[in-house]
């Protein structure tokens, strides 16, 4: 049986074994400094097809063709795709997954959807219900700037606490064995609403879901800071961030040394002018798919938290003058010792 | 160990227990032949609220309310919930879960929803990770209607084929040890896309699916339609009943001794003017949480395999001419022998 540790916190009998990843990127993506650790980047936003939402679409077959092609498998060798994007409806995700006949569960986590993935394909291999899973998602800027905000051509003005939503994609997928790391702990985070309303200021409204998440499995596991080599939140940008930090600060506890978010790694904020960061699902994938992946193969990491968030509202909540609910899954990452 | 029956499909090695189930409805609800199976009904289609997007939150908290009430639990006491809804972004799904404090797997299945919950859970409680979890879905007729085709006070005509989205919810608890019926077997849908484009004609576009999903389980668990007291797909309505129908006399395969659909059950299609029958998240959810788990508990029904529909499409994925996706999640329902 897991070791359960109160509600939300599973330590993996059974560890799932990240047997591959693959990372796919969109311009602003292979202009910024995480562009070697992407497998497929494309400069044209429409990735060959005749619309952003088909383009999003594409990302997420060549995420999981890649994925698959790097683990010597076939479609046919997963038991489960979990997966989901932004996109009403996620058709991101529907009309990728379309022709590749993988069962699919489908799900909605907004930008948090890399972590409930992993989450829950760790879940179902640890618990003896899979073999092989993959996890994955993706956001596209152009399709979430007109469904979200304003279409891209009209040029509305950025706050400066708005994120820019990566157009990317990351797929993992999960066996039993393997060299590779580890998915060992799993916490399932609440829904956290503080009142925050401004919908230009995603990481203020999902920082206290990431806290949230973060004090439950520190608590829950016995663990600090000190215990990881590195955390790694969502998509919080700058600000959350700093809020994340602040929050913690508050209760004496010092994240500063180990404490990095995806939202500010994709990019190379300033120059790229990207206000407060990155955001979006496909950020927190890519950055995992890519990047975080490859350095803890490397040795640069062995024991990471990855925590993405995500923003459960919707232009119509905002509309019906909601506050922005959050939350936040987090997993632990762990490269196995050499023997 | 979980026992897999391929790549689809697993025997529970630890079936969940059906604690507690509640079904709420709106006023075509409560006018319908299956009215006093209901918790709750509300004639308002506000449900008291401002809009119908917050009526539909509201109709999720009642429903896990009164699950909760019905098993003498608190909300404290569910390890998770895993719900979902068809309104962009999930939005009835976060707004009516956010003040109960439970961790939260969110989920986008559109109408076959209730099914992959149910699933999804008892995989969690079957391998470990959960003693007891919640499972919920809704949706709205006027939410629906103002989302995927047109506002309401529009009055825009209907075609023959057109289903209607029921207002309701239902939420079901699961645990692990219990006199209710169990969740013994779970077969997980693929997608499955034989090229329908009239948004019109949803019981047609997902008939596919759930042939595919039944096939398999069938031919998985080595059973047939005699094996079962009732087989009960999701809302595929007048049209899509037939062609699954059909599509197993292909086959061989007598079906219509057994086979009922949640969508020609929740109305009286003739007198209530319902087109091709019930659709929606709530149809299945609340015909599984009102009628079919009381008569399954009052002995009318010992095994039964439900099989929830969902069209995973978009207005924006018509607009630009795609066809419609469908997906079935099949769990099968059984009521433990009387010593």
């Amino acid at each position: 049986m897991q070791k359960r540790l109160g509600r939300q916190t599973v330590v993996l009998e059974r560890p799932s074994v990240i047997l591959s990843h693959a990372a796919v990127g969109g311009k602003q993506e292979g202009e910024g400094p995480l562009s070697a650790y992407f497998d497929h980047l494309c400069a044209d936003s429409f990735f060959g097809e005749k619309t952003w939402e088909k383009a999003e679409s594409a990302m997420q077959k060549i995420a999981l063709s890649k994925a698959l092609e790097k683990a010597t498998l076939s479609p046919e060798d997963l038991d489960y795709i979990l997966a989901g994007d932004l996109l009403n409806q996620c058709i991101g995700t529907s009309f990728g997954l379309r022709d590749f006949n993988i069962p699919f569960y489908g799900l909605y986590g907004a930008c948090s959807t890399m972590g409930e993935s992993l989450a829950l394909g760790s879940l179902l291999i640890s618990g003896g219900c899979a073999e092989k899973a993959g996890a994955m998602t993706s956001s596209h800027f152009c399709t979430a700037e007109r469904q979200y905000r304003m279409p891209v051509p009209y040029g509305s003005q950025r706050t400066p606490t708005a994120q820019w939503t990566a157009t990317a994609a990351g797929c993992v997928i999960l066996g039993c064995e393997g060299p590779g790391p580890r998915v060992t702990t799993v916490t399932c985070g609440k829904i956290v609403d503080q009142g925050i309303t401004d919908a230009n200021n995603m990481g203020a409204a999902m920082a206290p879901a990431a806290y949230d998440t973060l004090t439950t499995h520190f608590a829950a596991t016995g663990t600090g800071p000190a215990d990881y080599d590195l955390i790694l939140t969502g998509d919080l940008g700058l600000l959350g961030h700093q809020i994340v930090t602040d929050l913690f600060a508050r209760d004496g506890v010092d994240l500063s040394q180990k404490y990095q978010d995806c939202g500010m790694l994709l990019y190379d904020i300033q120059k790229q002018d990207m206000h407060a960061g990155a955001s979006g699902c496909g950020c927190a994938a890519s950055v995992l798919c890519g990047y975080l992946l490859r350095e803890m193969e490397e040795g640069r990491w062995r024991r990471v938290l990855f925590a993405p968030t995500g923003a459960l509202l919707s232009p119509t909540s905002s509309f019906q003058g909601e506050s922005i609910p959050g939350i936040c899954h987090a997993v632990t990452l762990e490269m196995p010792e050499k023997e």
